[in-house]
């Protein structure tokens, strides 16, 4: 082991992180000479997170940056070749190796843009190129995509529960290793929060960073007032005082007589952190003491393991709380900490090149059988940018002229598409032949687009109890050729 | 943003990833004169993770490797300086960016071995130093050591409950970041699996690596014998083919015809895997159909959601499987996706230098009231090495004659410690001065430490439903001296 794992960690190549199989099938396929096959794989997840109605689709950025430094160093290859079999034989011989030391990405790649909502089983990635290529990406892209999309969802939900209130992300000290803490940041701000404590995102992502005191501060001092006020000496302007170290009305009462001499200075206390106790009841009686004292405008900030969930109720008891801190439910997604995406391959070019072949990968539940074809995604909106429903198409063939959208879960239920209905395709070129071609967006605009687009879902589908299903269906055709497809691939039994 | 957010990162720098209070804080105390203050910090977790009796300790070589980096760059600095405060001023003064930059980690730091069996309240780290330092570490450390705590501890019931079998892990795709992945791979080898799918931890941390095919394999030929056949090509000593695609015991039966055809080359499968459906009933009827066919040693490889509890009841159910892969479960601690860890301030110099200020954090709830002292952990042990009890006390004040442990959530508990009972001091010099004073074990010296600990615990205190409590107690005098600090800073209210 590496006695400091840390040092010089990510550099120079990221490109062994990925699960073993996926070198093991490279291996494969190059022997088998099918590594240029041309195949196609959807990046996708089953369901909405946390039983919601929707998700936000984040980490493209960081799936474009290791695809575009995909490369094995000579530290890799070295390593890979060290791999022995069970019998001591290495597992990969030296012309493998050399194939792999100069593998680019040359594959094409569609996404949906970071801050779309997304549903379940849409693409929101599609890799289309040499299959040994296609495959490999597979870990990193699902690890870099599906944390983040995750993270994203969440913060959504957190904004929705707390309307126009302030919305601050200090979750690192719990996040699952740095870049758990990193990525988080990064994808809670695309969602929606307004600033971080974590200094290391506020630095690489120019995300606003936030925070005052803890309870140490207040330790560190003979007596609560006396910290407050060395804090109001360091930031005048500044000052969120952290009221419940020993006891919280007892710390308001403290906060006010601070905040009094720093008026006779001329500056104003920002506000007060209750982290503790019953928060609807502290909270009240925190904004009658301030609004007692003459601080009608010195905010309340409230913190200890929130999620929309508990926003929500304290907003329903009356909880006087203006800012609200986001920590462990947040960056760790609590409540389901994995989204559960799937990266699946749809299509394969036949030997003869004569065409494609469509491939399935069945289940006992129809909602795990993946969907065939090179699909994309169609939204049809309303005139005034809502989103009535989305088509999942296969684009290798020709769209019928009457589209008729079927649910995959249910054949049964149908909705024919007018013909002058408005629509938008989401899958955007990202890769062409490995290059980049597609300026990303800055975070600051794929946040902007991600606030633009969940206030534009319908409120049943944003409802956190029970929300409306928005419809995605399977164009017929598509819908049609999976069922056969099925049946096909589905050994027969008798009753 | 950065448009290219993995490039070069962590490199060289990782000292802004903390919350940025630690740096206000630190200005504060720099502002005060207070920053060379002697504090004492510790790191200790409330309550086990799962509902478990124990915790396995893990993350302190990250945790070491990070504080001897702990330097602040000139990016680090010209991002502080950037800072403003909200009427536009700079956040930090010049003067301050120039002390950080001379800023080294000059502290002592303890800590508990990664391995070790750890339980409430004890500090897994203790920091030694000047106050402005020993705050500015503590977000990091947290981080470090919270979330690989956590998965060791996760990997030791997955452990317990495989029994002698096989442990694989390959969460990576649904790992919180890509940190989240390589930190978890290595804090699962450390708590019990015996290898990884993830190859990047194989390199790093020298952890054996496995894995053979995804579905997608199956699902790239024309049917399922052909890809087996290729696969046994490729690894003719090393397949474990991946049965599921179309319809699991269709597989099992593919898998024996080329097994069959292996066998004939001098080759023997060594293993399948069934990734989806009832593991119990496909897992039986997969052993009878092998063993029938005369491959009673062909191993079968069990996934899909897995963790303790399903691994013990599928055991329950007379399952046969040998080897059990765990993915999401194992690296995000599905059930509980953070350890919920603190650090706080438990001693502080007298401004006079005439001994200590021992500090305390007060709460409503006793369990989350801090502990003040300079703590040490104290296990007793019988002659065979079994823990018997912890004790925690203050090493600032001498220990009585007669040692007793008292509760800390029940004073009325006590338990006098016999005065011939061998024990060991858990809190081991890492860091003197800020250097580097011991020398950190390999991951697999720490990987046998936990296997060792976790058998030494009594059965009672390993099961997952309703442990046994394992005693961890105050010395007497640490007792009296917390309750009487609590009295003594909590404001008298009236009934």
């Amino acid at each position: 082991m590496n006695s400091a794992p840390l040092s010089g960690l990510y550099a120079p190549s990221l490109s062994l992180l990925t699960d073993l199989y996926q070198v093991t099938m490279a291996y494969g396929y190059w022997q088998q000479g099918m590594q240029d096959r041309e195949a196609v794989f959807h990046l996708y997840f089953r369901r909405p997170p946390f039983d919601g109605g929707y998700a936000v689709c984040a980490g493209l950025a960081y799936a474009a940056d290791w695809l575009e430094n995909l490369r094995f160093s000579e530290d890799d290859l070295t390593y890979l070749g060290s791999l022995k079999s069970t019998k001591g034989a290495a597992m990969f011989p030296q012309e493998f190796l050399d194939y792999l030391r100069d593998l680019k990405f040359t594959c094409d790649m569609d996404a949906i843009a970071e801050g779309t909502v997304v549903f379940a089983n849409e693409p929101l990635i599609r890799v289309q190129g040499p299959l040994l290529q296609a495959q490999l990406v597979e870990t990193a892209l699902l690890t870099l995509v599906n944390f983040q999309t995750l993270v994203a969802t969440k913060a959504a939900r957190i904004r929705e529960a707390a309307g126009s209130d302030t919305v601050l992300e200090f979750g690192l000290r719990r996040a699952q290793g740095f870049d758990g803490g990193l990525s988080a940041s990064r994808a809670a701000y695309l969602g929606g929060v307004d600033a971080t404590s974590n200094v290391l995102a506020g630095q690489r992502f120019n995300i606003p960073v936030k925070g005052t005191h803890a309870h140490s501060w207040v330790m560190a001092f003979d007596d609560e007032p006396e910290a407050f006020a060395a804090y109001a000496k360091a930031f005048p302007d500044d000052s969120v005082f952290l009221v419940d170290t020993y006891d919280t009305l007892e710390g308001v009462r403290h906060a006010i007589k601070v905040a009094r001499e720093m008026r006779a200075n001329g500056h104003e206390l920002s506000g007060i952190r209750l982290d503790s106790g019953d928060l609807a009841y502290l909270s009240r009686e925190a904004r009658a003491l301030l609004n007692e004292a003459g601080f009608p405008n010195v905010r309340i900030v409230a913190s200890n393991d929130l999620e929309e969930n508990l926003i929500t109720s304290l907003k329903s008891q009356g909880a006087k709380i203006d800012t609200w801190g986001i920590g462990t439910q947040l960056v760790t997604a609590y409540d389901q900490p994995a989204l559960g995406g799937v990266y699946k391959m749809a299509a394969l070019r036949k030997p003869d090149d004569s065409g494609w072949d469509f491939t399935i990968k069945l289940s006992e539940q129809l909602a795990k059988t993946s969907i065939p074809g090179i699909l994309q995604v169609r939204r049809y909106e309303t005139d005034k940018g809502q989103p009535r429903a989305d088509m999942l198409y296969n684009t290798a063939e020709p769209l019928p002229e009457n589209l008729i959208l079927v649910d995959p879960l249910d054949a049964t239920r149908r909705r024919p598409v007018r013909p002058d209905a408005a629509y938008r395709e989401l899958l955007e070129p990202i890769f062409r032949r490995g290059k980049l071609v597609h300026a990303l967006p800055t975070l600051e605009e794929s946040r902007k687009r991600a606030h633009r687009e969940v206030l534009s879902l319908d409120p049943s589908i944003r409802r956190f109890l029970n929300p409306h299903t928005y419809p995605v269906g399977l164009e017929e055709t598509l819908n049609t050729f999976r069922t056969n497809l099925i049946l096909e691939k589905r050994p027969l039994r008798l009753a």
